[in-house]
């Protein structure tokens, strides 16, 4: 096994999973997903049908104690509609990507993967701190310090619009499953979604503005 | 509260915890440990029995999934009796102190604490590779990054012999109750354990040497 993607089912881990097999192979990747009270739980639903059709073995860890001052996994918050300015929005997960990129090092480790690779996008989420490439690229060698294995973390989302990680999908010939077979929206309807929650709105934005900019080539 | 303090129950931590007490006052400290599947998991109740004592708040924090090729974690392995050249012991647990590291991060910005005081040590455990002062400082950053909090990790021990640790814990006033209230014991017996596992043996050797020590001077 060769790289191991952090899959939540989502639009961007899901294209992060059908870049590493272009990149790896079909046959070398695994995934990760991550049951931390998400109130969109049923996402690994819709990540565990990817991977059962193409035999691509998935882990699901299931993590407790998550952070109760967050709207995502405290279903008693209601979620923020708008992005607070200069602070992240109520659904941030206090150390979320730490915890998940280190069980996923630690899974790596144990099946032999030298790569992860994530979905984490410093261009459209500024405001949560550990979807920073600053804290990626430290946090790849605290991982290789903790654990004395010389693993490398990818990103390669880090940069791209929503619209470009659109455009990404379709090069890669998966527009389609990434449009119905994934699911980003924080009540939990696949596709499209609900078109009303902040995860929607920005996924449907990006669809709107890769469309355009398809136009204007 | 001022600092929070990794607290297994054991003689390294709870000398921390005293050394924090001492530094920033006993009231303005607080703990917390870990139960993920340890073969000696009533060392929980030695820390939880210091802490009751003391009005410190202890927090356990729950972890399932922990690497089951650790004979820390699995009953079914022996643990080994010597540490084997150029490699950790089997009771190595893959990633357990950046999983702890980052617990206690996330519970420490949530009661405002600034400061994380840690028992890890160089000098006796090199095999370890998370007990290296290197892993520590890029921890320190990571975690930093992680949760945009100025977190300062601290390790009165990392320089420490066992011996040095012994006259600590009297420099401190607490040499009977680490002597006696503590748990280091692999089999779960506090004190001076069962004397036979490796834990015991590297804590009795420590007591020997600090108390030779001791007439030296």
């Amino acid at each position: 096994m060769k790289a191991l993607v952090l899959l939540s089912g989502g639009q961007d881990s899901t294209t992060c999973l059908f870049w590493a097999a272009q990149k790896y192979g079909m046959e070398n990747i695994a995934a990760i997903g991550f049951n931390y009270g998400q109130r969109h739980d049923i996402e690994l639903d819709y990540a565990a049908k990817i991977c059962q059709g193409r035999q691509i073995p998935f882990k699901v860890v299931a993590l407790q104690n998550f952070d109760p001052s967050s709207a995502l996994t405290n279903k008693n918050l209601e979620v923020d509609t708008a992005t607070p300015a200069n602070a992240p929005p109520n659904t941030l997960v206090e150390g979320r990507n730490l915890l998940f990129l280190t069980y996923a090092a630690i899974h790596a480790k144990s099946i032999g993967a030298k790569v992860i690779v994530t979905g984490v996008c410093e261009t459209d989420f500024s405001n949560y701190p550990d979807c920073r490439d600053i804290f990626i690229k430290s946090c790849n060698v605290t991982l290789n310090l903790a654990m004395d294995y010389p693993l490398v973390i990818e990103t390669p989302l880090m940069w791209l619009t929503k619209a470009q990680a659109w455009q990404l999908a379709e090069s890669l010939g998966v527009l389609d499953i990434i449009k119905t077979e994934t699911l980003t929206c924080y009540n939990g309807i696949p596709g499209q979604g609900c078109q009303t929650c902040p995860a929607c709105q920005l996924r449907q934005k990006g669809y709107d503005n890769y469309v355009r900019d398809k136009k204007d080539i």
